[in-house]
């Protein structure tokens, strides 16, 4: 028995597991995205940029993925949205078994939105399915646009990119252009935000298609 | 057979042929480093400057590991620098058989320092020894002053901290005492460098050490 047999077997299992969270989430009427990126690169900022916007329009809810700490956690929980954290003590990505055990902890019923927040890695959270309708992936301005090349996995499994910090655009060797450009080349379905969570530019675009892809159906 | 128990198994085997990579580096009197950081943290703009400060002075090579792409060799050469690329293929992190196989394309006998650029992923190459003299964690101030305590295992692994983009500090969230503080409450002996590959601030301090670390002894 080899590794890659284990490892095709750990993934097989992952993926019965996430077809159960998205049924649930459908039957339940749950937008639920995936949020994936570097470290730093502003998943929880966007989260509580989000939440200033769409706070009584939208039932939202978390689920936190951290190597170590509820720093994001708490972070969260200020804007009196309901958070789960999941520390995985090491571990470099969520999997669907441990969505599905944080999901038990969460009343369903009333969630719009579910925002999983993965571990900040970007390699590894692109190969498991979590259940989520869709990935997105986030890119900071800083990390350089170069990087949808040199990390293809996951632009490629995303739907929708953030291009976030783009008021540092000015300090750092980023062409908004070319970024744009080599993370198209990877995946030319990708949908493309342009934020900047210091100064609001793009936020409201952001939750306005938020808030057409989660309303619930009539 | 657990999963669990392959992936000791896999530790095992790397850290055996990470012990065979020390012996030589130590033999031919190579000092190795390990470089490791997140995305776009500044791995290859640190090296570039650290070739126009030692270029001379310092026989150097590097063996550059990346999921895809040759772009970092690519920048590497430019110097005139022997460099060796490592594909992973989507692989989170370089092991010690890889780099074993990549410095038989090395003529070590001229070699006194040995940079090996890891793939960018805070958490995956923390675990993997690859023969190195020590890992040396590259932090960006665009990432946040708390990253240490999200992301502690690799700090805990590495010797040196270089933290770098200090020209973005006026324009981001991080407070470097408090980054500083972190990362030595993770790892009280880190060896911390403040840097910035853009106004050059840190470069010279950071080579003189590696001057005095890597002289070939009398």
């Amino acid at each position: 028995m080899s590794v890659i047999t284990i490892e095709r077997k750990v993934l097989e299992k992952n993926d019965q597991v996430a077809g159960r969270n998205r049924a649930l989430f459908q039957e339940r009427g749950i937008f639920a995205l995936n949020f994936v990126s570097s470290p730093g690169a502003g998943k929880t900022s966007i989260l509580e940029k989000t939440f200033q916007v769409l706070q009584g329009s939208m039932r939202m809810a978390v689920i936190e993925g951290d190597v170590q700490t509820d720093l994001d956690a708490q972070r969260v929980a200020r804007y009196g949205v309901p958070v789960i954290q999941i520390v995985t003590l090491g571990g470099c990505h969520l999997d669907a078994p441990l969505v599905q055990d944080a999901m038990t902890n969460l009343d369903l019923s009333k969630v719009d939105l579910l925002f999983i927040e993965n571990v900040g890695n970007l390699v590894c959270p692109a190969n498991y399915d979590l259940g989520e309708a869709l990935k997105v992936v986030i890119l900071s301005t800083t990390e350089g646009d170069d990087k949808p090349l040199k990390y293809p996995g996951m632009f490629l499994n995303s739907s929708v990119l953030i291009i976030n910090k783009t008021d540092l655009v000015p300090y750092v060797k980023c062409d908004m252009n070319v970024l744009r450009g080599n993370a198209l080349r990877i995946n030319p379905s990708l949908k493309v935000f342009e934020m900047s969570c210091f100064t609001g530019d793009g936020i409201q675009e952001w939750c306005d298609w938020l808030k057409r892809k989660g309303a619930p159906e009539q």
